[in-house]
């Protein structure tokens, strides 16, 4: 990197998953409209046409005319390639195949367990892990070799869990997790906003929220606009909208399966006094099966089951889209993505300060759970630094529920590193959704591993 | 009290609950034993007829040829009459009526929550618990009052809430909390040992064994006799009566409501790898409803709900039994009733040390749960102390279902002193059996409340 | 208040210690230079005649043509009057009279302990703070009354026990306290620069230092410029300078008592490898007496031993100053004191958000040290919230040093709010610069508590 | 080993530096008084000869009419010959020669660094520490593979290191270190019981005393003898003797080295309010320089330094009389040591249970000091079992002067198992008596390694 008054160019930046029609993509557009930073993207990916399909798509950017600035985009071969020399290392990968998932989403649903996305707890979450966690040891390894001062940034699923598989295998790496869920609270609170005081135009970044927990299953304790406290306020939306939903989907609605009527959330918020930050179909997978009982109460909850046909229908209509842009059928419209993955590096170059929340090894952020286990709060990030502000801790009786996970990713991650089927077993019965008998849990249990060939 | 070598005399001990057919009929049986103590019982109960019957029974034991000495048993009108002076006090008492119970144990049934005891957790016990912590915080402040040097015994339920609100509301005090559990575990240890290590005539005393939780989900890490470790014994058990149970209650038994399988027991060896101590029906009451989802899934477990209707008739036998022996017409066989209270006073009178498991602060004895909330462990008890032995910790994964107890527990207590009734159904909606919506659960705190003329 | 746009008019500040020389005309000065705020500054002092001076030296400098606004000054004659209403209170005061600290300073001199500073810890700074407690605690319960949701700075020393203090009878209120000690060492790292790499115009703010400690002894243990990391360079600075001291004062030289030849520090730098932040002068106060030993030993180590007659001397000509000023015989240039406390003001009302060191009970920030205790760290002040970065812990041995300051600290605020002597004797006694027999501190002890009219 | 009934016979027992005439001397006569244990004591020793020596006196006290039983004893080649198939070890060794001795305790004096002892702390029990690491280490590794499941007790000094240096090597290990401190204390006692209360003939036995801190510096918070608190006693025995001492040596005595006015013992308990156990020349040595600043200073507190010159002359005698003894020109007198040593093996082999003070790993008996660190406490001894008794903590500011101590031994216990010189300097500079400059230390470091062969 060459750093000149307030640009930096020459930064080289190694995307794992590079093939990536989602996350990718993001960067891609967020990168162009930087005019402070240049360099060149490392794309690798198991999948090495769709790196080299994003290898085109990215260079062709810069002949666009809102491209602010050049990079070089080059799809590599090895994960070594990619890594060598790397100041940023951006992680979005699939841990297996969408088989994979359909096992992990939907094969428990024959003992009656449910799960609405199903690659973050759950039964599905854990398998999904057992399959992420050795992927993730071999990452950290590389980058403890070929880039040990890289900046490395994960967005993939569990990201609990994966970022705690970097820190366990190269406990020095500079590495946090990035989630989006607060954005849509905050999106929940300037409609709020507007629907019980009027207020117009509120911004996303003129909310303080002070937040806890664990990455999908995060809450927030303070929250204000401009100064004003928004805990009353969501106390009155909640009396208005509890029973009805707030724009919940039609029940009718074919595939609206990200939307929700932010019922679950607001009736945590009733059980508990604290609001919620992930949205209601991740949260929901966290609880006793509350929400997630049958079909029927997750239709009531307001919220959907997302299902992996779903997912390969929707992969399909973007696996034709990059075949147009890079046949040059379809023109690119470089647009903002919303995420702040560029903003963290820009932050992290020094540019600007920036404050936002990251999942990170509790240094003391939150003095509820364990040390070194990895927690979401907001942090403070600047020039070659990620500091987390204390966040203090969640109520008990909330604080209970979250521990429960965190015992089992932690759990799940000595599993799935010391290759223990045995450990693992003792996590995926412990899990909150799991209500069937040790010897259903059992047969599950082999049944998905089998399913998606993994290798514990 | 007079010491003379061996031997003390003019003991006063203050019976709350003295008209007790149960625990106090006990008491009188191991006292009437021992040659080395004698002194005054002072009988205390809201039903004074019952505390005068047991005066005449108590008094009557000293002409029984088996006696060892000369109790003299009163009964007094008041608490303060039995606590001024007293060098011990032992409290049994029934926190409200069976009509309460009924309510405490049945009412959650129509919302399809069953309960096998209802005294201990689970909507019933907590409902039962903001009955008991009013009574026991006046307990406590008489003794403050009135004998602050006095070692106070606990036999009532919820174990926990009661010994936690007397140190809440007298941190000085003397206290701690008895159960039997152990007891049991010990005798079915003495039964594997004969049928699996043909080992005849093995005593309670023999076994050395962890104690780790709190009362009724107790836990055992480790376990020997005479030096052999039991655990791989405990494991060929559950391998050969897993499927079967062992010993279980016949399907058609009328009333074996206190027998049960061990399936509960070695259900969670298999999910955790260590023993229970506590009963299966007293168990999985802390559990989520694994075991407790319908009448069926209890009977599949083979242990029983106990129905209050059953004590009632049990107690109508009782009382016509009290009215016998009042009368002269039955005559008293002393036999010893297999506690540990007189025993446990001989040794907080240095007659004769003893390690046994009690209900205690945590002064850092389990280093898995926060100082002070009640836990259960080994202590040694000598001449006016009660110390606890070093017991470590809980697995994870074991200590966060624990935990998730022990903070409803904190904060019952907590609202039932402050009678925050919003606090206490806090707690009410987040037990462990509580799969009712908000709603639901609300509708029937407030109507288990109004069952039993809650003051809260 | 009212906010528009990035203006905000109509703060009211409270300043307790109103009439002070020092921090109150630094104020002034730093406000006289924001065109961005305004609003009127009420002035308490004990001593009335120098806050009607600071009032009409205040109300002067709207004439002055670098003013950049129009703040209004007002002496008051009760606390109350100043605090009601207020957005912000300031306190640098006193505690006590010259003749007091010439008591705390000198009187122990005669058992062979000396001070170089006396008003932090040490005989002096305890007996100090045996004063200041009540002053602050009546301070405290006056902002619970008049201004609970002011933000509430604190310049004066003893400062972890004076904020101590004001969170103990206050826990809500919105207070820290502020050192400029953080200033001085990024000043030293500059010089540093220049000397050892040839870089030019550091400034302040181009260091990022990771603040652990409480105040007076605080460290730094990750320290960086622009990304390089200063360790190294500091140890090839200890390694030249630590025999001959850099830049100390010439021994000969009159009353250069707050300069220092690093000496201190850079001794501190061998035994534990990372950098202390205070003073030589402060430091050596909480450290076994290796450079306290005699006068002789202060010398070698090349710092000063302040006298408090040195104090009296400046005063005087500070009030004379003062007199002139208010004479109008001179005329006062205003410009930048360099202190940050405006600077923070801005950042609470959302004008711009900053990184600073401040004192605040410990969140977690430092896992070193007991929740509750006053430490010093990094903070994000931002609109209406001033929220600590997590800093880790200090080394187990310099935290054992900490540790046993922390503890006297928390006693002697117990002490002093319970009026309770013996407590303060117990505090006194174990001062790690208490070298004398115990009753020789007791003699001294009560001598320092009649010399200063204490009232414990 | 072979049990049967109350008799347990064939035990095996490896005695590591087992030509002393100390240790080893008492465990003989000890052994040979106990009629319910039998087998055979294999002695190892670096001096063969001392060890062929104690074979013999060994194997002579079977033919002494005092006798209850016939132990074999033999000396062995290696430790492996001493250690495979043994149920016991103990280990009483000599870290080192009296000639490194000679510079531990005297070398320091040339820096006015007085030891009173100097094997458990200061330069030279550190210096020593790092001499004892490496060979307890080697201990620990031997135990691993030729009797894992043996029980251990350890002798030797420094106390604390060497049992921390044990369990470092090898984790599972059953060792625990005893020291007979607490004995002399409850002698004094007696003795106090006696004078002020005129009770004649109270038994050690009888007092019951809780246990804080590490060994030589290890204090009780709670005293009772029959339960009667010993607090007010104490207190008036200090008010009566402080000034002149309690039975202290007379100035002018030769050689009493041991003895004590218990003047500071009553110092320490005017300043923190509880009792130390230690005696004042151990404890001296944990404390500021307050009680050995000069040689003169000792001696206005009573107590001695003791010179190694007198223990060289002491050890000549003993050798001497070893040749007697096995010359048979003198016959050997059974008679009981007042250890514990073969208790603690009759409690573990489950014939008697005990509660006795022992030096084990915290497991959370003592709740002011982190885990794993070796504190001393009461245990409870049962058949292979040892179990600590939950002690609680010390006040906050007695507690912070052993932190100090407990970081120390940590410190120095890392630096010996990795040989690292630079950590061993840190811990050396940072000891409680270290007045002396880093320059000065570093070289007296230097020194004392090199005078003692270190191979650090």
């Amino acid at each position: 990197m060459r750093f000149f008054e307030n640009k930096v160019t020459d930064i080289h930046i190694a995307y794992i998953g590079g093939g990536s029609r989602g996350w990718a993509w993001g960067l891609m557009n967020d990168l162009a409209l930087e005019s402070c930073i240049s360099g060149d993207v490392r794309l690798y990916d198991i999948d090495m046409e769709a790196a080299c399909d994003n290898e085109i798509i990215g260079n062709s950017l810069s002949n666009n005319v809102s491209a602010e600035n050049e990079w070089r985009y080059k799809a590599v071969e090895t994960l070594e390639e990619a890594l060598t020399g790397a100041d940023f290392v951006v992680i979005s990968i699939l841990p297996g195949t969408f088989k994979d998932m359909e096992s992990d989403v939907h094969a428990p649903e024959k003992l009656g367990i449910y799960q609405s996305v199903g690659d973050t707890t759950g039964p599905g979450g854990l398998v999904r892990a057992l399959r992420a966690i050795p992927m993730y040891a071999e990452i950290a390894a590389q980058i403890k070799v070929c880039c040990p001062d890289a900046w490395v940034i994960n967005y993939t699923n569990p990201m609990t869990i994966c970022t705690r598989t970097l820190y366990q295998v190269f406990p020095r790496i500079k590495a946090f997790g990035c989630c989006h869920e607060v954005f849509s609270t905050q999106e929940l609170f300037v409609r709020i906003l507007k629907e019980f005081r009027s207020i117009e135009g509120a911004g996303r970044n003129d909310f303080k929220l002070n937040i806890l927990g664990i990455n999908h299953f995060t809450w927030i304790d303070k929250a204000t606009y401009k100064g004003m406290d928004l805990f009353p306020l969501f106390s009155e939306f909640t009396e208005r909208y509890y029973e009805q939903g707030f724009d919940g989907p039609p029940p009718e609605a074919a595939e609206a399966y990200f939307d929700c009527g932010h019922r679950v959330r607001m009736d945590l918020f009733k059980r508990y006094g604290i609001i919620v930050v992930g949205g209601d179909r991740h949260l929901s997978e966290f609880c006793p099966p509350w929400y997630l009982k049958t079909p029927e109460t997750v239709k009531e909850w307001q919220f959907r089951l997302t299902p992996v046909s779903y997912r390969v229908k929707e992969l399909g209509k973007r696996i034709a889209r990059a075949k147009k842009l890079v046949g040059g059928e379809e023109k690119w419209e470089i647009e903002p993505s919303g995420e702040e993955g560029v903003l963290q590096m820009k932050a992290l170059l020094g540019l600007q300060d920036m404050v936002t929340n990251v999942n990170l090894p509790n240094y003391g952020q939150n003095t509820g759970i364990p040390l070194n286990c990895v927690v979401e709060s907001n942090v403070l990030i600047s020039r070659d630094s990620v500091i987390p502000l204390e966040a203090g801790k969640l109520p008990d009786d909330v604080n209970s529920l979250v521990m429960r996970q965190v015992i089992n990713q932690e759990t799940i991650v000595k599993a799935g590193l010391n290759k223990d089927r045995e450990l693992a077993f003792r996590a995926f019965a412990n899990d909150a959704l799991m209500t069937a008998s040790i010897r259903d849990a059992r047969k599950l249990f082999n049944e998905m591993l089998e399913n998606t060939n993994s290798c514990i």
